[in-house]
């Protein structure tokens, strides 16, 4: 079978990955009307494409928080990579270095952090926090994730308590025995993830930077008034994000709620998108509509899942490969000619 | 089969009611274009959810007409529960007392009221009242809830005659020879129901008002013509309902007629809604549009089908669990904190 | 099977109708958009239907062109009624005789119109014009129709040649050789109706009313400017209609089009709709719109096919008591009483 | 089986052309959206048709660049006729001019220019260009068309590359051994096509138009920046078109950009467009926007794969029947009658 286009890698993992592990990364949240909305979102918008513009030289490089990447595409943190390749984050983390993008390690890792470090000296990576009730832990988490190298601190915000994805109760899903959540070192209760503080305010941004120097990028936003407050509380960056889907079913898709917080920032800090990114064409659109960076979370499990390191690069590379075509088609030599007059929302 | 959701419910009594029971259940008028239209409209709004709130104690108390209930969910009226369940409306009554709220005892109840009354005294009960064309009988029936301490009267508006329900009319829809509508004394001639007033009006509330000291709720309002004419005529409470889509075919969603309805009716008075409430999520979204508190109809009856009062026991817990998580995760942590704000109607 | 609604005279009629006449009833031009588009237009119509008047005594008679009728549900031409049943137009005339309403007899009638007269009556008819290449032929047919006692003549404007029917050109589709157009004196080639006159303008409308003292309706009649031309040209009435979607495809829903019209003509003459008519509501519908009365096509031909006379007649008192029913439940006693407020578009 | 619409013809193809063959006419880029868009976006527009006007007379000529065809549509370049009719290009030029209208030989032709001319001589014909890494390549055959009389130069301004066609990539599509791309002398890789040079701008047109005295027109065209261009630039005439689908995927349907760039260009040159006509009413829609005339590109080949020639001549001889009924029964008799008065974009 080629392996042609996203779409490919995601039939692969759903033939081949245990159905608790596809169905864990596949899970939405109730109806999974926001996980499939973020896709839907991106086929309502149309190109407006130019013609006749030298697009013989293709520069489709960028930089985020100051780091030059190969292509605005990076890894979303997702958990738990184990359950789609044996070698889990360190697949990871070498295949977006091999490409020279960024990834963003989740909390969730069933590798340690210095695994993944080992695995892939001198990549870009950000690290996903979740903050714990005992701050003494992330606190260390912090400190730790400094000290090894990573250069951005990515604060979850939509998970106060986990979201009802009717598979995984249906299923009983857990981790099974042999992988842990290595970088936590209580005991942690994955099913339950009863060790998260819903109380976090916002007044906890200014707790993080006390604690460490890494930029503070929040994930999770999706309306102009939060984006207000994440600028007013010195974040560096914002991720537009619905968690996948898997938090509040029925609020907007990534691609609509980027237009509004976009305006809201005003450009005082980069913004950033994940969600429903299943072609270079969807990249083009979010640069298009503002986004500095996509990241991608489900399509870069089904790359693991396909052949690890290598499947995942391969996933990376065609997005990478469309991208790079959709901008010419499109007349954009570089990615400092993408500009909102490339779309319009269809009416339909 | 686990029960996660109510559809689950749904479809254990799709499969276990007998044909007729579950058809006069499930039936809308006509083309059932309004029934399924109160789910649809529900998945065309939006959540603009807000983050970092702190949400670490969740109060989801509510009152209606000054009587705390533990969730702004109560059961709607609803004929014939014996045709889900051998007990009845006594196993109704008994699972709304069991967690904290309000249970609205139909005309056509299966049981008496009395026996209602026992089943599960203390309980919050209001009672619907169908205008009788011997109006002596409907006095009888005012004085006789009142005195049993049924706390509201709940006038249903939009049936002055009985809607086309094609299913049942195939079905030759009757109940059966065991089952009986107590509460009225005359043999009562249910399906045709000729025995309701068509002639009544605005001006019977007057009359109503004049039996009783319990408020008045009136029942079927979409229309901000009508809300404006109920709060003239002096009543307590509005419920913006369209029978379960099972009178005037085509006519409004109750989500959307809500808006106007709360519009018009500028808090005056309290407005509750029923139909299509099949998610905690579809309750935060009508608190949110400004309904007071929502009702339950069919999903009542399915989980009376699955296991009496205890299932629907079910049903309410899971709706209260999923209405908590949904306001969690919306970045609300009492109910006065809901507002318009947290919502959009989508485009499409 | 119980006939319950329209949709079940359809089943009956495709199942025991010859294809070839099934097909010929059915047909709509190129793609049948028109043809579906009327019926899913009155779709995304929504009653706003009040409550709490007084429809205890229901009143639904009216008037058209000064003739009261029993409701306002008439039969619209259509041609070949041997077709669905061996006693063809007699039948028709016999069931709108015994329902006290109107009948529109097609000039491709399969029974003369002295048949037609002599089966019913003292009948409510009118007759449907295609003006002939040969006028004296059209003159003859005029004077012989007026002098029959029929009360109206009304001139098809939309088919100056007949539309592409995909189904009868790959059927061939042509009347059975013991079947005639018995109201044409020459041998009429039905397949190819090139004895119609495409060179019909406005002005010979003038020419049919030196012909003969009946009120002429004007059938085909789609936007604003048509509609003031009809009126300037003295017309007594007009259908709007698409004829079924059978002529031009992709134009407007007959629905859709009647609020231009009704604007347009501002009362100056009746105005009246066919097309997509299939519950009573869908009368509700049109009448709140501004129609007068509203005509039936294939819902005729499909009671004719299931039982002749008396099944015409069940299906329109099925629609009788389905407009009588939706017009109750959407607060409206009489006819008078209906208007624009009762409905709205839905923005769907 | 009878070829009653272009459907038929397409059912056909599908049928018994090599599946590769198929796929290669048949793909659009990425997801096919757009190539199903252009012919989706004809269905949202209604006509608004008027009556009783004179059409027993229809003239449906028309002329473009100053050379009359029989009727407003043309043939559309598209490569490898001989995938479709082992005579390829020659069938199709026999055709067009059996048919007396346009035909645009594409650059990708499996017969060479003399080939064609010679097969049908006196054919009104235009040659599509795509401009050669290679410039004196382009020069050469710019002359040679010149000098075999074709009348007009179209050049394709949306290929800098070749969009992704999944399904091409699959079938790893080439030209069987014995076809060639003739009219390029070097060895011509066409599965790459890298010959082709993506620094082309609109300067180029200033270079093209120093070789050649014939008309140019700009085909690709899908913005009012882009038309106004264009105008600026000299050419004589514009396609809009997004190359049927197979370039940039999610930009507009042709006939929704024809809007903005008819009304860009102000009459100053002429207007045509393809992709998405199916039918005569197309046609009638695209003319009433403001298009000259429409080319067909996939219903050509559907055409040549049912009987090479003769099938073609089918499918234009449909087309014409389709569209002057079109226009009669939306109440015009010439071209010159068509106008934006005659449609009006759905809601829907």
């Amino acid at each position: 079978m080629a392996m042609v286009c996203l779409s490919d890698f995601e039939a692969y993992a759903k033939k081949y990955l245990p159905k608790i592990a596809w169905d864990y990364f596949a899970a939405g949240a109730d109806e999974c009307t926001t996980r499939d909305e973020n896709i839907l979102a991106y086929k309502r918008i149309r190109f407006r494409p130019r013609m006749l513009w030298d697009v013989s030289v293709m520069d489709i490089k960028t930089k985020i928080l100051g780091s030059e990447i190969s292509f605005p595409v990076g890894i979303a943190p997702t958990g738990f990579h184990q359950l789609a390749w044996p070698d889990g984050e360190k697949s990871t983390a070498r295949a977006a270095r091999a490409m020279n993008t960024c990834y963003i390690a989740s909390t969730y890792s069933t590798c340690t952090l210095e695994e993944i470090c080992v695995a892939a000296p001198g990549g870009l990576r950000w690290f996903q926090l979740y903050i714990h009730r005992n701050r003494a832990a992330s606190q260390q988490l912090v400190q730790r994730v400094e000290a090894l190298g990573f250069q951005g601190l990515v604060l979850t915000a939509d998970l106060p308590y986990t979201g009802k994805r009717r598979d995984d109760v249906r299923n009983g899903f857990c981790l099974p025995p042999h992988m842990k959540v290595k970088n936590l070192e209580q005991a942690f209760e994955v099913c339950k993830m009863s060790l998260l503080d819903p109380s976090v305010t916002w007044n906890d941004i200014y707790w993080l930077r006390s604690l460490t120097r890494l930029p503070i990028i929040i994930k999770g936003i999706l309306t102009r008034e939060d984006a207000e407050l994440a600028v007013r509380h010195g974040v560096q960056g914002i991720i537009v994000s619905n968690h996948g889907g898997r938090q509040l079913d029925e609020g907007p898709a990534t691609i609509d709620a980027l237009v509004e917080v976009v305006e809201a920032v005003r450009g005082r800090v980069e913004v950033y998108i994940d969600g429903g990114i299943r072609k270079g064409s969807d990249v083009l659109k979010a640069l298009a509509l503002g986004a500095k960076c996509v990241f991608i979370g489900r399509p870069a499990l089904w790359g693991l899942a396909y052949k690890g390191e290598e499947g995942l690069q391969d996933v990376l590379r065609i997005l990478q490969d469309e991208f790079r075509l959709s901008m010419a088609l499109a007349g954009c030599a570089s990615i400092s000619e993408i500009g909102q007059h490339l779309v319009q929302f269809s009416k339909l």
